[in-house]
């Protein structure tokens, strides 16, 4: 089954009106790198002002809200707070309301401040993140220290780069020592792609501890249906009425097919012509392809 | 097919008669922890004085042979350095003798003073390792510090206390930017036994470099062959003629089975009688099975 090309303002106004919230992937559909792609800002505000909601849904998980936030404004595009999902606050959200964390148990962050701030956001308690008892580790390895604690009622992984052994042993004693304690990853992203080449991402630096816990890990971010749950759980919209938008097959259509919300594909971003319309396409197939998010400016026009 | 069962002087003798070469795991077969294995020390000092070679083959990949030797020595059971051979020494014999690592290459080290050490013995220049400039690391990362290097011919990763964000995107961005820069795990224990509790080893500490690379590493440590092809290729004797002794079916008995080398399974260590003996034994079956390799203690009374 073959995705279905918009290319006409009358495809793009048809599409608009049939969603009430936008789901929007960030590098690859609003900018590429430091660039705002043509027409975006404009979509944005013409989105807004006719009554959709938008909500931009990032796997990034050192990012805090806040963080994101002021990313998406130095690109002047006028984000809200509200308006962001990172992996780190969708964490957040699916521990306090869709796994209902019990008040009593704490969080053991294997992660930096972006995923600290975002439990504190939804009342969790926390342990491990940026405490210095645990980022400024000198071997030798005092196996002794390590102790059980049944306190701690989730292993909460993100990008760490203060990752070092005490960190990743604490862990893997507290899952180890205590099958009620979940271990969840923010996401599984090998890599990180920054300074043109690619760097260990957070599922590498969290692999260490699913790898000597044997562990299945709980992970949230796209294209996992959690991301989703955590997504409504939080803004309360009609998935029938949603429109996944993203230039990735394997994250963003992906989530959307996962999810049972329609998903929109942009070319421009990491995604090859020829997986979409080539002899032999992925078998990843996205409800509807356009060329870019930017094009839908034209409706904004012609209102104008 | 069933395992032999030594269990007379005479099937003793027999065995050792038609073993030249004994290599030996050492956990679970000479000792339990800090406990010498009744008999241990009169068999081996019986089995050097009637002319046979013994081998002490362990995945410790953190130890020198110095450092085994020092260890065994402290439970007399007076090691020679050039009877030790652990998997950090395997390592760099492997490269030196079977990979012929070229002479204008070095290695960079995620690991610490042992491999170090052996690939020192062996003449293999090296970086990283116990360098402060790697182990002192402290974020934020400056990504723009990471430079590929062609003179890196191979990562070698072992067990690294000293685990950082800096260690792993080094050793990612050699083997990213290099193809011919090859991946080697001195093991892939997964964890490692000490103070009562699983900690994570070797195996969990190295898989981010795996993961962010999707390298297929060559992996030294048993029960892989390449530690045959190194313990050869080091002491050169005839594997028909060479018995691998231990108490772990799916390291020291797949090592041998892997290899060609006849293996014996010595009980009271770490595999259940019913593995070998019950009604659903394991699939891994040694040639031969005696209680305690002890036990040939008997032989050199008789002799007495």
């Amino acid at each position: 089954m073959a995705p279905t090309v918009l290319s006409t303002p009358e495809d793009y106004q048809k599409l608009v009106d049939s969603v009430d919230t936008f789901l929007l992937d960030c590098d690859g559909v609003l900018y590429h790198g430091p660039k705002v792609v043509e027409g975006v800002k404009t979509v944005l505000n013409h989105l807004r002002a006719s009554g959709k909601k938008v909500i931009f849904v990032t796997n990034n998980a050192t990012k805090s809200r806040r963080k994101l936030q002021e990313a998406l404004n130095k690109l002047e595009l006028d984000a809200q707070l509200e308006e962001c999902f990172g992996s780190a606050y969708a964490s957040a959200v699916y521990l306090s309301q869709v796994l209902k964390f019990p008040k009593d148990k704490k969080v053991y962050v294997f992660g930096e401040e972006g995923l600290e701030e975002e439990l504190d956001a939804v009342g969790i308690a926390h342990s491990g993140g940026t405490d210095p008892e645990d980022r400024d580790f000198k071997p030798p390895v005092d196996y002794a220290s390590f102790k059980p604690d049944d306190s701690v009622g989730a292993v909460l992984c993100g990008f760490d780069s203060w990752i070092n052994y005490k960190k990743i042993a604490k862990a893997v004693t507290y899952l180890r020592s205590n099958p009620e304690c979940k271990l969840i990853l923010t996401n599984t992203d090998a890599t990180y792609p920054t300074h043109g080449s690619l760097f260990p991402g957070s599922g590498s630096l969290s692999i260490p501890i699913v790898n000597a816990t044997k562990r299945t890990p709980i992970v949230i971010g796209k294209p996992n249906t959690t991301m989703m749950d955590a997504i409504i759980a939080d803004h309360k919209f009609d998935p029938s009425r949603a429109l996944m938008v993203g230039d990735n097959l394997s994250t963003d259509i992906e989530f959307g097919l996962n999810s049972g919300v329609r998903t929109l594909l942009v070319m421009g971003g990491v995604t090859p012509r020829e997986a979409v319309f080539g002899d032999n396409p992925s078998h990843v197939v996205p409800d509807l392809v356009m060329e870019s998010f930017g094009d839908l400016a034209i409706l904004a026009k012609d209102k104008a």
